[in-house]
């Protein structure tokens, strides 16, 4: 993604203080942590959502306060728990091509590092000084895991509706989107309007994000995604394809739900014949439209034309 | 434990607040989230660490405030996630006498409903408003997961030191009862002198409690103790009784790593002939007594002297 890069190269002074700032959290006398922590924290994440903390508050000042970079790490850490934790319940072998956290120390060790960066999140988000975000971010982790536990009780539900996903993917993946962008705003001296438009981007993104995500666990091949196709497949999870695939197959559901888990193929041919992965594309780029509907609402800048490019790139993945 | 009874019925006002609190705490519109919040908040715990919140706050003001209940209901939450983290941990099936939500519910939902109360835990904090205290808060769950995190690293681990025993108590145990204690005091108008010092009450109070609890993994049955004994044996836990059994008696190390973990009695007996549970609970008593030696700096009243109390009957559980 181009313009995520761009924003790598226009931030790299505070993406290095994220780096340090993360670093440091894991400093504790208690040697498998750091051990752990870094494997997860180097395995080659794009930081996207410290990226939109640390852009949102650079649409307000050229040099974001240091609490900035405090609340783009606390943001870097619940994701980055989220996925520990993530991976334990999916019995995840790899993750970005690299081995996950559970599979290389086992369960129990991944439950408490996800456990402890939870805690140093809020560390750092404590430091921040400030109760108006402290508020939304500590509401945030909750509805993360309110995501999670709806997605959890939706596995093999053949009935989950379209308004269902929606629920769980604003819930895991744009709550936090959103609050990235709202805290960075805020943080650098936008007005609450402001940040609340910035938000309502990170929203309309990070749900974009997700559909495009649930396409690719059918269409990509394990090459370029870095983990293994067909995850959801293997897990019953109800992603928008599936659900879609289902309102034109119904006769298909036996063959999802079947125990063994030889079916990828015969789901992914149907998506492909019933054109599931466009239909699921054109519902991702409502939300982009909406996202970059929300930028009209601020003032020309850089940071502005980058976000709309970062929104039509999200798209692009699965184009 | 008498002296715990009478703060129940000084406390039935205050604790009816916290117990308001935590069922709100437990509102999400997904319904499993509530019923297994439910089933283990109500699961029969002594609300020991939120007693020892208000009884704190109570001593510097007859009425605490909305945020000492906060406070207390955030720590018992904390404690909570703790649990059922543990449970997840060591494959529990018994807790207080009552079936593990990850023997009901599983393992996923079970992590998930965990992380849910840390996140509900800092909502609550965050509303008291008071960075000092949301400082040493926010602090304290991470320490919790070192010493989580300690423990499993040592699990099975037959050189394992007094001193790491104590390393491991301290986080995992006694720096929630630190924080409880301290929390309640500073809310409640104490001086960060007077909030310290029961803070060390507090410290001294969870060390002496974690190892009368682990003694009691042995001494007990079953019956009286609402979980299966035995349970630290299964798991290779280096507690403090087979550490200072090993200082004795080196030659059953083997025995109590053996596999087949049909050596409960033995190692049991061998802890009866060389009065190890009296050794320990002798380490207890003089934590005891550093806590009651603590609340001497403190002005005469009602509540110090029941502090006492619960010290001394912390130790009586295993007299």
């Amino acid at each position: 993604m181009q313009s995520v890069l761009e924003l790598h190269t226009y931030l790299t002074d505070e993406l290095k203080q994220v780096d340090s700032t993360l670093k440091a959290s894991l400093e504790t006398p208690v040697p498998i942590i750091k051990t752990l922590g870094h494997h997860i924290l180097n395995a080659g994440g794009k930081r996207l959502r410290p990226l939109l903390t640390l852009a949102c508050a650079k649409i307000f000042t050229p040099t974001p306060p240091i609490e900035a970079i405090y609340l783009a790490s606390a943001v870097e850490l619940i994701h980055t728990a989220t996925l520990i934790h993530d991976d334990v319940l999916d019995e995840s072998e790899l993750r970005r091509g690299v081995k996950t956290a559970n599979n290389l120390w086992g369960n129990a060790c991944s439950v408490l590092v996800g456990d402890f960066l939870f805690a140093r999140s809020f560390e750092l988000m404590v430091k921040c000084n400030d109760f108006n975000i402290l508020t939304k971010l500590s509401k945030t982790s909750g509805l993360i895991c309110q995501g999670e536990v709806k997605q959890l009780t939706l596995l093999h539900n053949t009935e989950t509706s379209t308004a269902d996903y929606f629920d769980v993917i604003k819930l895991k993946t744009a709550s936090l989107f959103k609050t990235a962008c709202f805290a960075g705003a805020k943080i650098a001296g936008a007005t609450t309007e402001e940040a609340e438009i910035l938000g309502s981007f990170g929203d309309n993104l990070g749900i974009s994000f997700q559909i495009i995500d649930d396409i690719l666990d059918y269409s990509q091949t394990a090459d370029t995604m870095g983990k293994k196709p067909g995850d959801d497949y293997l897990e019953g999870k109800m992603s928008l394809p599936v659900i879609e695939l289902f309102k034109v197959r119904p006769d298909l559901q036996p063959i999802f739900l079947d125990e063994n888990k030889q079916n990828f193929e015969t789901i992914k041919q149907a998506m492909l014949s019933h054109d599931i992965f466009n239909l699921c594309y054109q519902q991702a780029q409502t939300f982009t439209m909406k996202a970059t509907q929300n930028l009209e609402h601020l003032p020309a800048n850089d940071i502005k034309n980058n976000f709309n490019n970062v929104a039509r790139e999200v798209l692009d993945r699965a184009a």
